[in-house]
């Protein structure tokens, strides 16, 4: 890992993404042609590539695009899809992922990117980067294709973190609300709480308890509290933000992939019937391509990390170059935008005001988090 | 609830569907829409229909295909979708939903069938019909549409139940395979655990153990465990039974359906967008009809409650006259097969299978299924 100072100076004036190029089940090949497609768009944009150099270094060089455009940091190790998130936090120093979250740590770069192992991608980003002060549980947020007029809602956490209690729910409302405004322009996000009903003595006790701990940050926070949704508010539009815990919202937007997928497999077959239905197929081939650019998952690739010192895209791990030049997308709007300073910003101002405007329930919610910002 | 045997001895030979004709989105006009689609269909049905006579009577008066098929029974009460069950067992002894259950615990009918409010009708089913021996928590199984040969994966369970341990997951796997043996002749069913990943050491804690437990009992219960699978596997050919929570499975099949109906609207919009795009609809018509139907939830309507003595069969709330025949198709199926005996037998036979077997680490898990099966 020499610096390369040459290089980094030609990079000035650009915003710095730092992309982990291994881990990914399409290889560095897609990962580079994502940065090459991203170059392309944006003149705006450098990055730092992480990864096994010389083998990076023959790819990027294939690239006119990327011509003085990247960085290079020589890992020779990659984080696989079955390495457990613990072992790469003792053994992954030499990892591409761990590359890529250093420098983003040491501030060259504004944020990171990557397709690999989400559990040891989370692991080692609050380990390296730490998670913000008064945040307990990081989370993970999609954006998920819905008929609302914005055409996405926010889902978080997604990140298949096995439990959230009450308190940790409150954090993700609120740490949803901050994205919903910083990062998708919404002034009052709407925020729900996924139940398996929407009356209130349905559910979980964790989530009875939530109920009452969000409804009593709506107006410091400055969302609106939309009670409990169910899993058809998803792609609905009673909700802006939909606040689950990692287990629940992981099984069910991989769920909705999957019934996506599976009528567009069987669209194709349809067309292929009969005679009249390939006459047909020829002729709706904008259409369907019009419908497929509107849900497509790779145009919206990337789940955020919320809740650390650093802006961490996790790409989707069989990201080809389209979705890896969106999610690096999306870590170039976040990192423009000041977003991780905003957020950090948001959580402690809601601390104080939940401090200050302490009514008796209030005040059992502001300790709850106040136990969190001190754990 | 005056018996009427001029009516019942007309439908000697036929057998009996408990119909609740309320509580239903679209009210008893539906149901009875159903039922007379159904009478139309098969010779062999016939039904008790439960709810206010008078107005029954008269909505019945007007289909011919229901003429000398239907039993009327008194019930001046519904059960609203926003009644606590609590209330419903305290209070609900006039409800066509209780009168419904009370014709299959008299052996009046094979099976019932209520569009009804979900957690009342599995609360006084657990009541009234009572947990087949060895039961500990009963279950919702719905089919999902898949990619699989035989188009349909079963899911259990999507009952909105707030927890699942590790002996009631077992439970859940041997009536899920019970079902897909006897319901969808499938001689060895595939059955797959719903988790975050397929890695072994992946999930919560109760997921591990219950992988460990399922694994024990596939050769004595005669099913192939093929261990951990994931949300996207809902809809694949990786297992043909998932077992999960009821409230993971029911957050998880309403994202799956909101996703469905999401890309219908914007297929419907998207062949409204150009003069070209209309005059493909009009071809493609044929094929997206073709579509609809494979995967139409109102064709595989009703999800089957598992482990009580008697079959319920819970129809989708908002169902239509489709949905309430598709339903009906189902509970007279599962009647005709004898089911439940089949699944209370290999619910008995497996318990003393486990005992008859038992390696040391097999006790261990005879033994916790034992414990509920004497709770």
């Amino acid at each position: 890992m020499t610096a390369q100072p040459d290089q980094a100076s030609e990079q000035a004036g650009r915003i710095i993404i730092s992309v982990d190029a291994m881990g990914g089940d399409a290889g560095p090949g897609a990962v580079v042609a994502g940065l090459a497609a991203s170059a392309a768009k944006n003149p705006e944009i450098g990055f730092i590539l992480h990864g096994p150099e010389v083998r990076l270094r023959k790819l990027v060089a294939k690239r006119r695009d990327l011509n003085n455009r990247v960085t290079f940091r020589d890992a020779p190790d990659v984080v696989t899809m079955d390495d457990k998130p613990s072992l790469v936090l003792r053994n992954g120093k030499n990892t591409s992922m761990w590359s890529a979250l250093e420098s983003v740590r040491l501030g060259e770069a504004a944020s990171a990117v990557s397709c690999g192992n989400t559990g040891a991608l989370m692991a080692l980003s609050m380990i390296r980067l730490r998670k913000l002060p008064g945040v307990n549980r990081p989370a993970i947020a999609v954006l998920y294709p819905a008929l609302a007029a914005r055409k996405f809602n926010v889902m978080l956490d997604v990140g298949a973190d096995v439990r959230a209690d009450a308190a940790d729910l409150l954090q993700f409302a609120l740490m949803g609300a901050s994205y919903a405004r910083n990062g998708m322009g919404l002034r009052r996000p709407r925020i729900g709480l996924l139940n398996v009903g929407t009356e209130e003595h349905k559910g979980r006790a964790e989530l009875k308890e939530a109920h009452t701990l969000i409804a009593q940050f709506s107006d410091s926070a400055n969302f609106e509290y939309v009670g409990f949704v169910e899993g058809s508010d998803v792609t609905g539009d009673a909700a802006d933000v939909i606040v689950t815990d990692g287990f629940t919202g992981n099984v069910a937007i991989k769920t909705g992939e999957g019934t996506a997928k599976l009528i567009s497999t069987l669209l194709r077959d349809a067309f292929r019937h009969s005679l009249l239905s390939r006459l047909a197929s020829i002729l709706a081939i904008t259409t369907i391509r019009r419908l497929h650019k509107r849900i497509d998952p790779r145009r919206v690739n990337g789940g955020v990390f919320l809740g650390l010192n650093g802006t961490v895209v996790k790409s989707h791990g069989g990201a080809d170059a389209t979705g890896v030049s969106s999610a690096i997308k999306l870590a170039f709007q976040l990192a423009k935008s000041g977003f991780t300073d905003r957020l950090a910003a948001r959580v402690a101002s809601t601390a104080e005001v939940a401090q200050e405007e302490a009514t008796p329930s209030a005040a059992d919610a502001a300790k709850t988090v106040n136990d969190k910002y001190e754990g």
